[in-house]
């Protein structure tokens, strides 16, 4: 069965890859529409849209679409879009905990017929380490922040700031490598 | 200050590029020897060995030495020398959490002396999803259990089979990062 990850994120690909099964890259535009304010529903329902959109051009395959928030008492952080952005972000998750979501819909294609669809949301808890402004400011000189939900990359250099996690560590990257390969292993049991 | 990572692991090398300072590998070879039973001693006892044998060749610099062991109930696992050995770890840490320790010997030296030392060991648990026979024999074929501590890497081949974690990930790839840029920053401060 081919599989296809509807993200263009390099970090998914990298993750995808860790399962070690042959997969293209297939990306559709989508409308992002958000029914929800909870952080897990809102990835949810984000990872949803990219897969259909995705699953919609193909006959046969498995879709998978995937979508990362970060969430902080309450507030949903997306990426942040300017160095003032990124430094109120940085200065909002330092010194404290906060919820990583990564959302997933996995979508079953046969013959042009949707026969399975598996959506999920995974959190993880990062604790991240009082920063000074020196710090803050020299992490937001990089170009790391920009392209990442809640300004930050933890596989990068933002590492040295993440005292630790409770959960998976690959759902903070983009994916939860686990539960997806839980889900795509029985897709094939089938 | 020049900086000297006393291992030749690839994977800590990794990991201490993520500080962004300048850095040589330099590995003496040094007998290990153990007084301790207890994970975290052991690690801090060798990363001590590893790191005095580095500073012994150097007039000046920061010296970083590192052990990393996988405890499971009390019993310390370290690489699997054949695939006998490492199926039997497999199957040991499979369907339950175990605890990783990294220790981390840090020496500092001025004209000849030596000047600070800081010892520290951090543990991290793993829990890992129960594995079937086919999908332990499919891991022990792949040459990357046998270089590691506990028979697993967590950054390849292995992430499919993490349920989770509590505490600092790149501990269990080989280096506490967090920790290891605090006592290096404090060191810069004097």
């Amino acid at each position: 069965m081919k599989i296809i990850l509807a993200s263009q994120s390099p970090r998914r690909r990298e993750l995808l890859e860790l399962l070690g099964l042959p997969f293209e890259v297939k990306v559709s535009d989508t409308e992002e529409i958000m029914t929800s304010t909870d952080p897990g529903e809102v990835t949810k329902e984000l990872s949803c849209q990219k897969a259909e959109a995705a699953a919609e051009t193909i006959e046969e395959g498995v879709v998978i679409g995937a979508d990362t928030v970060v969430s902080l008492e309450g507030k949903i952080l997306g990426k942040p879009e300017n160095r003032e952005e990124a430094r109120k972000m940085i200065h909002e998750i330092q010194g404290k905990s906060h919820n990583v979501y990564t959302g997933v819909t996995v979508i079953e294609k046969r013959a042009g017929k949707e026969c399975s669809r598996n959506i999920f949301s995974e959190k993880t808890t990062v604790k991240v380490a009082s920063m000074s402004e020196e710090e803050i400011e020299a992490y937001i000189s990089l170009p790391e922040p920009y392209d990442k939900a809640g300004g930050y990359g933890i596989q990068g250099s933002f590492a040295k700031y993440v005292e630790g996690m409770e959960g998976d560590y690959f759902n903070v990257v983009g994916l939860p490598v686990h539960r997806l390969y839980d889900v795509i292993k029985h897709l094939s049991d089938k």
